[in-house]
């Protein structure tokens, strides 16, 4: 199995993404991995220690953070981003992962890597935070603003395949994000996808709001990408906020201090469930390879841990399960 | 000036509503306050001290919490909240307020009060809650699910005209509820919505994010009413989930229950502001009188408050100036 890894892309790349790489390649020797950038930049970082199944792939220029990204990525064609695409694209790579420009990776596995036959839109599904720390599985979370009843229920096969190949949930439960929890709830698009999600060959529990959420009320949410990029910013800001008044009230006076010193720790592990940059990386599906969005700033644990998942996806051939129930339709 | 209050509607209908009805009337006695409902159940509550400027309404039937919104209000021609919406409808009381099943109040302003001419949708305008304790108003939250740019035009001017003659802000801040600060984030619907506030006789400062809120980052979010409700459900979802966490830390051990002690009346503190349920009634904005929904839970003070609310705007001739503003374009 080979997996491409984009090293120029992340706030420490490339020097904590190539020793993710070397790391994971220790720690998995059947895997190659195939380091995308410029070897200049790279061949230093990794030393006089190479492993045999750890190779760089020089790619000439890079994404930026703030680089429109259709157009980087029309433009930029030796980027490292671009060319870990086109290694998947070409079947020299079984998965490519980046911690890069978002939007510029959604555009890389749309153009270059290329939508499976029958998928619309390709989604992206980060893992939302729950208080148990499993997580749900949220898509889409941004590829898309807006959505189709159908794009719903591809999203909503493609997630639960992805919970079911990379997480071994036998029958995940799927939950659409809506207003209420009754049947006739919601808007147009909800109320349409409702009756498509019904018969469709997954394990549909209904309407799910997003008070529910961090209960894990289900194993994955189904959702069009402005609604819960939207309850995203309102779980996130809300948990911040409390976070923030709580810093100020426990740093008031010496028996706030006192009551601080003694709550911190669990306070740190409250923190730490509620930040979803902590959940790993995030698979885009839909495409016909599998292309893994890790968090910005990533570091080589995150890194390491983005290989990790990907292998699990390719060893239990995520990418071919999608094709064939989409294409059974 | 003549205010009609749905005497039945409400967990503490009809003893609360009544009381706050007295206190009302007795406060304010340039004010002719309607009880509608049940003469029987009302009079007793009254006892002998009716004030001059209270009289009773009567009304047969009572809308129920889980009655179905349309059927009710068509059917229960003589329910209480439904002969309030007639009163005003006919000139008979210039705004009502109850706080009965809220579906069934946005029916009765959409079928018995009547919407403004050249309104398209009424809207629920309910304070969200900032840290500061001044709050947002947001609009539309819930009258209706599915919006054109059209509709989100109208809710940000009749939400600014509310905020100006209500509040007294001279130039109230509105923000578009989007995905992202920069002016050409979000779908469709917040991108065509963006073009049409641009050109509004308001202050439009662009996109606001959902995180930013509880810090009032407007004074007037304008969002469909789906994702207005997600986005609420999402922030008592996290709030609430916190709050627990705390609650169950907290009660771990001797140390973290001294550290309780000390927090206690601040944690509380912060619970308040979280609660929207606190930030007293919403008018339903649009229609040809003021109609305002009060929360189920309300008891006599928040009746008194939504007494005081419906006072101010009308004295400010709200409904005219919206009506003068919409005919205007």
């Amino acid at each position: 199995m080979r997996i491409a890894i984009d090293a120029m892309g992340g706030d420490h790349a490339p020097k904590l993404i190539v020793q993710g790489a070397l790391e994971a390649a220790q720690q998995w020797p059947d895997t190659e991995l195939l380091l995308v950038g410029d070897t200049a930049a790279i061949e230093p970082l990794i030393g006089g220690n190479k492993p045999s199944n750890l190779t760089i792939h020089h790619a000439d220029e890079v994404i930026l953070p703030d680089d429109e990204p259709v157009r980087a990525v029309r433009r930029k064609k030796g980027a490292s981003m671009v060319v870990a695409g086109q290694l998947v694209r070409d079947g020299q790579a079984d998965a490519m992962l980046s911690a890069g420009n978002t939007g510029a990776l959604m555009t890389t596995g749309l153009l270059v890597v290329g939508r499976l036959d029958g998928i619309e839109r390709p989604a992206l599904a980060p893992m939302l935070p729950t208080m148990d720390d499993i997580g749900v599985l949220a898509l889409d979370l941004g590829a898309n603003m807006d959505a189709k009843p159908e794009h719903l229920l591809q999203y909503a096969i493609m997630g639960s395949i992805y919970r079911n190949k990379v997480h071994g949930l036998e029958k995940p439960r799927v939950g659409l994000l809506n207003v209420g929890t009754e049947a006739k709830k919601g808007n147009e698009l909800t109320k349409a996808a409702y009756d498509l999600l019904e018969q469709a060959p997954i394990h549909f529990i209904g309407n799910v709001e997003a008070r529910d959420l961090l209960n894990r009320s289900c194993d994955v949410l189904i959702c069009d990408g402005f609604a819960g990029n939207v309850m995203l910013k309102a779980m996130e800001g809300t948990a911040g906020t409390l976070f923030t008044f709580l810093k100020q009230e426990f740093g008031d006076s010496l028996m706030t201090k006192l009551a601080a010193a003694i709550m911190m720790p669990r306070l740190r592990k409250l923190k730490g469930k509620m930040d979803y940059k902590e959940h790993g990386s995030a698979p885009l599906l839909g495409l016909t390879g599998l292309v893994m969005k890790c968090h910005g700033s990533s570091d080589a644990v995150a890194v390491k841990n983005a290989v990790r998942q990907a292998r699990t996806a390719v060893a239990a051939r995520l990418t071919e399960s999608i094709a064939a129930e989409i294409s059974g339709k």
